[in-house]
């Protein structure tokens, strides 16, 4: 499980309703763009903002639609350790291939503590399990030896890092240099490029819901070594970057601005999981904007 | 419902599984101390740690022990709407009296965001709603002019602040001082004298989990302005404060040496959700001695 | 050396350049309150801003002006170890009768390392020295553990505590309780009602440049016990706090309020020290409104 | 001025007295690696620690030794403006060639002040500015709309970004792109292949002190997209990043290591400016078995 392996936005209808049609609309457009594999109810899907029961909706049709085209990753973040290990049990049933699994983040562990936490629950999972550094939301990182000794836990086969922190990830790519199956995945998409040209393994990247191929064409130019084209590509992920997910003012405006761009694509509808709201209309009509712009440029 | 209302943590047996017995005696024990109301799966009740079906389990069976001789606050902070409003259903159909709403803690809103989800929510909840200001774990305050605007809210009754911040908390005073319905509570049990004795209207102390007695004696020696009696009490509790909550390094040290402390004096199980673990032989020993010499000294 | 100590803003009238009258009558202001000493060179004077010789300037006319009248305590705050010690060395030979010391601020020093720097440093001061716990502009605090070593350095008196933080002020209460002889002042004005009330030594209070009766009368209401004077005073204070203060949008809004309102009541000139700037007209007419609101108030 | 430029620790042989021998040792040490330019007086050179007037020794000295062989570029960072604008004209007749501009780095100023600051006071200095992003020491960041704002004042010619924040970066590169002549370099030496291969102009990194070819070196197979050496290189600089730097707990651990290496191999004094202090036997022991290993290995 390396490459391009879009976070799924969560396409929804109204409050803890799913829109059916927008899904299997969504899937096969990033299908499409032959990603390598599907992460489903992370961040950008807003997972820890839907009910159990739309999650596991979430899961059920997800499969369903990819139909094995793709390995499938699932979300089970949770607060509480009794419902993270459910949800596992849910995606395996489902057909998924892997778990992904963030610290809880109400609570703020210590290291000896989040080890202690992974020893006692990945054992539970029935399926291999892909730690999720996300100190923006969960208030703690992995640390590099945390890492190295959770490494060893049977069933960890990765990592996807969004810390943003490239030194963090050399670091890690370095205590990790002897352990090569294990997987480090980078979210942000700006940082993509340099992820696989110095030898890391793929992108969670969020724009893929988007403009899929373009990740994917700058995946394949970096693990080629062709610097021309990775620089060319580069340049607009940096540009989709800095523009459409610059509307607004808070932190949400990247998951809004990816939500409504789907919409006017025609894609998915852009509601959103409280407690954020989808753009209206001045904003919708900067994203409009935006995506003439994108579009006219490539 | 103002006075002292503790925040009771939530006695487990093991993962997932409910102290009855434990629960019933803590229930028995903070009741004799004479305090104002009781407060459930709060932060010191480890509620984002526990399955929703255990939330429910010390919902029913809280409300049972209590038999109304005082209210119970039911915490459903959660961060998805749909399950919040769930427990919320689940609790007044229990016959609890009010629930308490921090802001959902994974994605962190905007303040114009908090508020569109508060007055989106508290009209579903069939309970008088408290707020609950709590930024070290859900990474956002409730700014003074949000209150001002959710304390308009039809269901909205109260604030619990949590931030220790008290030039925070003079400021709520001083911008609702036109509600005088509004109910101020203060978290921290270090901050319970100086906010009764500058027009607070309560606590929602941990500590009264272990000595509910002497959180009452203090909030009614601050209601009568027995400045005396204040500052003598006051003592004791940073006293309490200054060790009982001082082992170990980290933030969930307070919580576990509660726990450990209840433990040792055959009160509950000392059993922690995970990410937590309870205290060891060397820190149940380090308790043990802080104990004796706690009840040596009153 | 406790009462109310108020931080003087330092008169400007130009980028580097001192206004001489205004600091004159400033002094002549603050002093007719009947405080119970000045502290110039401080957060709230903009020491850090100023340069070194604009910063001698202030501590000679200062001490000129206020000829032993009351003590005067500077501050001597600076991420260089000599240039601390040459400031308390001219602040010494200038009459002052005290220093204030905050860890330097561009490097962060871990606990041990600051206790080591008190203690290569205090020593070669010519004056008594108080600490200064000021977080938000230092990034870190003086944990009480460290209090209590650097308690027992001989020349360490006091410590002025600006943190907000009750908690830590009370738990520094607790833990120096056998060192009666160590002062404990409290910066942010909100917060002097209960820091007295609860046995506190006094305050360093920025609205007592413009106010300083009204920070005496709460101080002395205060020591007497008198609660109901206290919570009266309690709320000028508060209204102060929550108008005068917040105009504007940055953590500059309270001593650019405090110096408009000292120039419109022509005590002083409001020229600021880069890289802050002045109110321009529409903030400066809020500021005459509040004014006028505040003085018809009272 | 692009390429390597090290930024020098600065040698000292006690309190306020530099290490005048070790420091023409230290500077040939680090021409002899072919760099591109000499950074003195900033993070790494402990320059907000050291007295106004060793700030100036640091500079003559430096001038005449290095007697124009490559740039050198001094830090002008002050919380005091006048002393800012003092330092840089002792820079320029001192011959050195720009100079470097952290935000006053005490009160933390909001974007408006920040470029207003910035329009006051580049005018006033003799030689070209480098603005140098520093948050976790400054407090905050230049915003990428500042940048673009400020890359317009006469003077100013490029920024050095330690944030570590390559998603920044990359914004940075995009939103500066129609300015060619804007200079962009970067600090954390992990970060300098990606910073090179996708486009940026140079790396002010602290490793170049004891190692300057390796560093050089990397910058030159990366100009010339040599992605198997840049892979090799990296490695050499993560080793380094990992072990070297890792001796301690705090954030001093990075400049405290690379003293104490340079001491070890005869350059110059490890005798570190208050508030640190240098490492005692037990950590030199390691750094001297970590050298070696280094050395053993390359």
């Amino acid at each position: 499980m390396c490459g391009i392996i879009p976070p799924m936005v969560t396409p929804l209808k109204a409050q803890d309703e799913l829109d059916h049609v927008g899904l299997e609309r969504l899937i096969e457009h990033i299908l499409s763009g032959c990603v390598h594999g599907l992460f489903i109810l992370g961040t950008t899907g807003e997972a820890p903002s839907l009910s159990h029961r739309l999650r596991q909706e979430v899961i059920s049709h997800t499969c369903q639609q990819v139909q094995g085209r793709v390995p499938v990753l699932v979300g089970i973040t949770d607060t509480a350790f009794a419902e993270s290990i459910a949800m596992a049990d849910y995606a395996a049933e489902a057909g998924a291939q892997a778990v992904v699994l963030a610290p809880p983040y109400y609570f703020t562990a210590g290291q000896p503590e989040l080890l202690e936490y992974l020893e006692h629950l990945v054992v539970k999972l029935p399926l291999p399990t892909f730690l999720y550094n996300m100190p923006s939301t969960t208030k703690l990182i992995f640390e590099p030896a945390t890492i190295v000794k959770a490494s060893t836990i049977d069933g960890v086969v990765g990592l996807k890092d969004s810390s943003g922190n490239m030194t963090y990830f050399h670091q890690l790519q370095r205590v990790l240099r002897n352990n090569q199956d294990f997987t480090l995945l980078v979210g942000p998409e700006e940082l993509l490029a340099e992820t696989i040209l110095l030898g890391g393994h793929g992108g969670v990247n969020g724009g893929a819901n988007l403009y899929p191929q373009l990740y994917v064409q700058l995946y394949n130019a970096a693990i080629q070594g062709d610097l021309e084209d990775v620089k060319k590509l580069q340049q607009k992920v940096i540009h989709v970057s800095t523009t459409l997910y610059g509307v607004g003012h808070f932190s949400s405006s990247y998951i809004k601005g990816l939500k409504c761009a789907l919409s006017i694509k025609g894609i998915c509808n852009d509601f959103m999981a409280e407690p954020f709201h989808r753009f209206r209309s001045p904003e919708r009509q900067r994203i409009e904007a935006i995506l003439s712009e994108l579009d006219a440029n490539w």
